[in-house]
């Protein structure tokens, strides 16, 4: 007789984005004239760049003619876009080879499928709050997961516990819900940790290109160590706006081996049986994304974005209410005033200035009492919110 | 300390199309000049249709325009895809709804993936010979796998055992490899057999556009009962052409349940941790192929790759060598003349004739002595082909 995998019954009942859209469609419901500002989910709002359309009209064309159409590709990604995002680490000072890069579907699904060449008696570090899907991917698999805290004192920027041994610990800098960034000294000592207990950090560097400040770390290989004891998670999401184009990828060390075996290797393994290549109209689009021009026009977006968090910074400030991220990330976090908990705050800023953002305890127990506000959003957008933020002084 | 996951050590050694791949390079490197004809891997030649193109490149432009620019898609794909695949189905008078549909990035993500909704310690049946992503997927998630033997005898069509209870049973038809078709009696037994053991049914439904008899079922929702038991899993890959961009879909029936859960609702909260949906682009292409524009040329194309299928049956008859498939399927299985193993007569036919096909070994022990050819080819590689397959007589 067949039976369900009861892992799934240990997930937490509601998906925060799915609770977040019920509320807001109920209050749509019943406010059908309100004028919702959405600084919510993750989402870009920018459109494609000139050069990745121009590259996947190309790649649509070739795939009309005989002589150029392409069926299954390499499992790992094509030759063209591994080697573009091989030049891409130079930026950084990384030497990363093209046959060290995995391209995939998207970054998510990378974080989450990662973890099945583990074994799965593995003990997992997360940090509490997190981004859900390293917490979910690991309870539907039934792994044991343990928290570090990440809280207020540390700035949002936990460091190694040596009294814990996880062998496998997930990372994301810049971060996602806090925003919060490492830098060079806190990543080394996470990778000394990880040397230390031979574990394995998954590096989720998915936000990597909204960092301005030149002494912060794109990428975990630039960490003295890390090619023993890192794996790096990588997007075209936030950067390229690729959201609904689907493309990212894993870059893992030649030299990272667990006993004889190359974790790479595994990997593709891995890919060979449950994958069969990301579409090469993407991968055609993505290294366009990484040529000069797609660069350019990346940088000019995640600026745009980032002039959009400045602004929400600049109010919250103004009023007086701690936030961090928003400078080195799209996101801010910021702590509820008057030790409102999350989801009421949710609700004061949906009914009373109709504005939708994230409530930090979705994340995690030690997010509650926060929130996220997420910059993507269109200028007038953001500009109204904060006006519309302005005004929460005198509601609560 | 890290450990990887054992289960990949059961895996078998040499995936079939590197080894293949690995001798035809060692072949080419020897005889630089040599002509390959390659009728192996399943991966089709003809390029995509001129609608499927359009809806392509008008996607791409609406992606380049900040009012039309998608982000995040639903997890299940877009109600336009859903809708026209659910109407799509009413040509074999099968009433799915559109939210019965699941899109995915290909049918070989979702036989695989979908394992994860149930339990690890779930007896699943798989027939020998077998595609081997269902083999693999099961081994590397440490399942136990009964087989049921596939033969000449029952002429690949293997029917239920009682005797054997199983809660999952994967079944392929038109099968890959043999290019065998169940009709209506036979996958009757098959639903009645899984209703009786409280068991599902993942039923492979990749090939059915080739099918052509008109009393040969193309989906499992054809038959009484299957609602309650079964999942179908289908692809764009084969009819429209899409191996290299990329569109699958599961059909879960939303009756189907498992004690009070839906299903199709613990595959959607699969998919929501663990994929973060399908190319928009990719479901505009998917969503033309099924206009009625898009049909014809499918079928268009397809009638090329079985008028080539056709041709090398001919071939065979004429040569008196056993062999099944190639009617309502893009395969043809034979069996090796003179009783030579698979991988011999795969010696044979590179050194000799210099065409590259798979052996039937590769597909399970039952496939030994057999071989498959593929039809995907292009018409005057095909035409070639035949000519140097009847020199083989002479040969061994």
């Amino acid at each position: 007789m067949i039976k369900l995998n009861e892992n799934f019954n240990k997930l937490k009942k509601n998906y925060i984005f799915a609770e977040i859209s019920r509320r807001t469609e109920e209050y749509k419901s019943q406010n059908p004239t309100a004028q919702i500002i959405k600084l919510g989910i993750g989402d870009v709002t920018l459109p494609l760049s000139d050069c990745v359309l121009n590259a996947m009209h190309e790649a649509v064309n070739e795939m009309g003619e005989a002589a150029t159409f392409r069926g299954y590709g390499p499992y790992e990604g094509y030759e063209f876009l591994r080697s573009a995002i091989s030049k891409n680490y130079l930026k950084y000072g990384v030497d990363i080879q093209a046959d060290e890069i995995y391209v995939s579907d998207g970054a998510k699904s990378d974080t989450a499928n990662i973890l099945e060449i583990f074994q799965t008696d593995e003990n997992i570090l997360i940090p509490n709050p997190t981004y859900p899907v390293y917490v979910d991917s690991s309870i539907v698999a039934g792994r044991s997961i343990c928290y570090i805290n990440a809280n207020k004192d540390n700035n949002f920027l936990p460091l190694p516990d040596y009294s814990v041994k996880p062998s496998i610990i997930y990372l994301c800098s810049p971060n996602n819900p806090t925003g919060a960034v490492y830098n060079r000294d806190e990543l080394k000592k996470w990778v000394d940790y990880a040397l230390r207990n031979q574990a394995i950090i998954l590096f989720d560097a998915a936000y990597e290109t909204f960092i301005e400040d030149s002494d912060l770390p794109h990428s975990i290989f630039e960490i003295e160590g890390s090619r023993h004891c890192a794996v790096e998670i990588c997007s075209f999401s936030k950067g390229a706006g690729f959201t609904g184009v689907r493309c990212g990828y894993v870059t893992i060390p030649n030299n990272l081996k667990i006993g004889d075996k190359r974790v790479g290797e595994m990997w593709l393994r891995r890919q060979s049986i449950k994958f069969n290549g990301t579409s090469y109209i993407t991968q055609k689009g993505a290294a366009a994304a990484l040529s000069k021009e797609g660069i350019e026009q990346s940088l000019k977006n995640i600026s745009y974005y980032k002039e959009n968090a400045s602004m929400l910074s600049e109010t919250l400030k103004e009023l007086d209410i701690w936030h961090i991220g928003g400078k080195n990330s799209p996101y801010i976090w910021l702590k509820c005033p008057n030790n409102i908990n999350s989801w009421d705050f949710f609700d004061i800023l949906l009914t009373r200035i109709n504005i939708v953002g994230t409530p930090g305890s979705g994340f995690g127990t030690n997010g509650e009492g926060f929130f996220r506000l997420s910059s993507f959003g269109k200028r007038e957008d953001v500009k109204k919110a904060t006006e519309r933020i302005k005004k929460l002084q005198y509601l609560i």
